[in-house]
């Protein structure tokens, strides 16, 4: 709610939050303003203080206005031209995600992006609890055994070690060593020797698919699925196939016809709780999905980034494969620390070399040093410990969110399961999106979850960040009111 | 030299020496090894020693026999076909380094690739000091404030903060404000707003082609040049237009041409203490570069890597640009801590969203631990002066180095400067490489700064690391030899 104050008029309050807004594109450009009487009544203010505003965006160079359409945001810079379909040599799906990248600017608007879910998961957009956050909230991260493996690692003599060279191009060994364990552990089958260290399971992606694929390339990527993988694909130029995700695994009518028309040559895949749905694969589909990759040549990397609180016993396309033309990639922002960005990718060992050069050309290596410590919580067990804790939190806070939820009216989409929650509201999430960030909270529309972006109905939720009576009141206010 | 030992034959030692050395890629698949009677002189050891050592090689299936010319070392895993040039719609130039990369395999052997050279500047080779490697031994980088700045991070609270978030994805506010006032120190203009902090200065790198250029784009790079950055772009599918480094700067007809012909979208250089020649860019020549840049209408991208050891005063394109339409990009591995991957890029504010978008992609955010440690290490005024030191020894070494090059036999082919000498040897340097690898000394021939890749008499020698006489000695003796 505005509130007049000394400093502030009511007008420069409103066009102030709307130029923040644009200028974090959480309204991307062509997006279209609320028209004024409606801003009038979302914000409790006189459309003359609208009109005031708009006229002040519109002299900031930030929206411009269309005869008898409104007000619409203005593409900030000048961005490339996509390519025709001739210059890249065949036909090319141009997903939605172009946008958000800025590869064309001809799209219909994205009120928010890929990038731009991101950066509000990074910076706090306001103290509540962020139901469209990716991650736990810090103080279910915090443990003592972290610091403590920090301290092991930064004496004198082992930080001039770790830091005055470039270090093992592969990433430390003492880590490589306990992520072997830990694979082991979930029968994937990898020596430390197929084991490359990344900044983090993004990193670890990006090199895949920069190893495996060149631009212009199909690749398959399941829908519902993880926006940054998308926007990625798409910056390298890669062409997106989108298989739809169901609740045992992707659909494999669709996957051959795939095959059979543009032989892609991979498949990015979330076996176990998949993002956003929570679902799991099972033991028949991974079979059937493996005997595709085999009749048609394509390798499947296994984003497997959920596994610190997945059920034992999930099946793994990597278990059964035992990486042949399997990759497995995890990080361990989703446990222990997201700004340490220690990822990892584990791969037949004639594909190591290829990989290891590809890092080298993107960052040469990674920081030995959190790679050391978080080998020590490994050793130790303590990080198996924090996971079993985080989990049983996460099961009560689920239980929790998930019944809210329904008193809220949402219905769930898929089986809750994992740190997400799939649910149907009934409706259009991009509207309800920017209406709940007048209230200070984020959400995850379910358009940002595909390859070509449709508005919906459906939204991705944080089990850890749903677990208040406050978010969910306000969210039946504005759900009633549209 | 080879030496019986009673757990190794003699066969068994020089088949795994050539057996290591494919796997390293310091022998590069096409690579054809030396005759039996040259390898059975080099080495010391009878004709018979080296053919039973080839049969093992052959047996292993690293190399294979071609009937009356040899052995010569096989491709190990299968790679991708190129793309030939009506795929990609337009004329392309295929440069040497696609080999380093994979990318053709029909192209002439590279007896020692660019990702070969900088994994042989990770591993230590041999305990001796290697003139190959492009950095600082790691004890002239030995200091006291590193590590003190690393335990004032280290706190258990402070971490916890650091490490439990995503983190700003910017970078670490407080290093991008040291940043800031270091760059104004260059007459370089940057708010802390217009630095994006990255996994090192090839990590900026990678951001600044991947954000500019798309899949196919022509851009102009400097040859000689840094090899890393010729195969990261190749890889990336840009097409290498290389234009010819001069001591005062870029060949100027020879870019006004590519212009013409080519639009290119980007200039990749390094300004101050080019790689390899050591050359600062002039005055004169700066202005005409910026010039031809507005004329075409391209970016340039000024790799400073260097800037901690170049000279006061020393020109550079972002300094007489302002960052209109020129980019800073350098990092901290030759000053400080290899290891620790820290770099970033200064631009335009209307190019950082995009520039931050790729990081997004490519990494999420970088570990704001270790750069709020450098910020601390620079706020203090702790780093110049480790930088000023360290300036001082390398005055010291390179004029030792220079006397001992000249007495055996080297001519310099640019004026000695920085950390690089560029010599002319007068001999093949590939072949001059291999023979010093059997001598525990890895070497950077000329071939491998040059986008087509040719062979030559030049080779980079890295003038903190050829102080020795013994290197000299030897490299003497090998020499008379060819």
């Amino acid at each position: 709610m505005l509130m007049k104050t000394s400093s502030q008029s009511l007008t420069e309050q409103l066009s102030g939050r709307f130029a923040q807004r644009i200028r974090d594109r959480l309204l991307a450009p062509g997006a279209r303003l609320p028209s004024v009487r409606q801003c009038a009544q979302q914000q409790g203010v006189s459309p003359s203080t609208v009109v005031a505003a708009y006229d002040q965006l519109l002299a900031q160079g930030l929206v411009e206005a269309r005869k008898n359409r409104g007000f619409f945001v203005r593409e900030l810079t000048p961005r490339e031209p996509a390519p025709t379909a001739s210059q890249a040599g065949r036909a090319r799906v141009q997903p939605a995600w172009a946008t958000a990248t800025g590869f064309d600017a001809m799209r219909p608007p994205t009120p928010i992006d890929a990038t731009a879910l991101i950066r509000g998961m990074f910076h706090k957009l306001s103290p509540k609890p962020q139901p469209g956050m990716g991650v736990f909230p810090p103080e279910w991260l915090e443990s003592t055994f972290m610091p403590a493996a920090v301290r092991k690692v930064t004496g004198t003599r082992v930080l001039q070690e770790f830091s005055l060279q470039y270090g093992e191009p592969m990433g430390d060994l003492a880590l490589r060593r306990g992520l072997a364990k830990k694979l082991a552990g979930l029968n994937v089958p990898a020596a430390p020797e197929q084991i490359i260290t990344t900044v983090g399971a993004t990193h670890a992606l990006d090199i895949v698919s920069r190893t495996l694929l060149r631009p212009g390339d199909p690749v398959m990527v399941e829908e519902p699925g993880w926006a940054v993988e998308f926007a990625r694909l798409t910056s390298l130029g890669m062409r997106l196939l989108p298989v739809p995700r169901g609740p045992d695994g992707p659909d494999l009518d669709v996957m051959a016809k795939y095959c059979e028309a543009h032989r892609p040559k991979l498949y990015i895949s979330v076996s176990v709780l998949h993002n956003p749905t929570g679902y799991c694969l099972s033991p028949g589909a991974a079979h059937r999905v493996l005997q595709l990759a085999n009749r048609y040549d394509f390798h499947v990397v296994e984003d497997d980034t959920y596994s610190h609180i997945g059920p034992e016993h999930a099946t793994r396309l990597c278990a059964l494969d035992g990486l042949q033309r399997t990759l497995h990639v995890s990080g361990f922002a989703k446990i222990l620390a997201p700004n340490w960005r220690v990822g990892f990718v584990a791969a037949h060992p004639s594909l190591v070399e290829r990989l290891l050069d590809t890092k080298l050309l993107s960052t040469l290596t990674t920081p030995a040093l959190l790679e050391r410590a978080l080998a020590l919580c490994i050793e130790q067990g303590q990080l198996r410990r924090h996971a079993e804790r985080i989990r049983t939190r996460l099961d009560a806070a689920r239980s929790r969110s998930v019944k809210l939820a329904m008193q809220a009216g949402c219905r769930f989409a898929a089986e809750p399961a994992g740190l997400f929650g799939w649910v149907d509201t009934g409706v259009d999430t991009d509207a309800l999106a920017q209406r709940m960030l007048d209230e200070g909270y984020l959400l995850a529309p379910g358009a940002l979850f595909h390859a070509e972006r449709k508005p919906g109905t459906l939204m991705r939720i944080n089990f850890a960040t749903t677990q208040d009576a406050a978010f969910w009141k306000k969210y039946s206010e504005l759900v009633r009111r549209m």
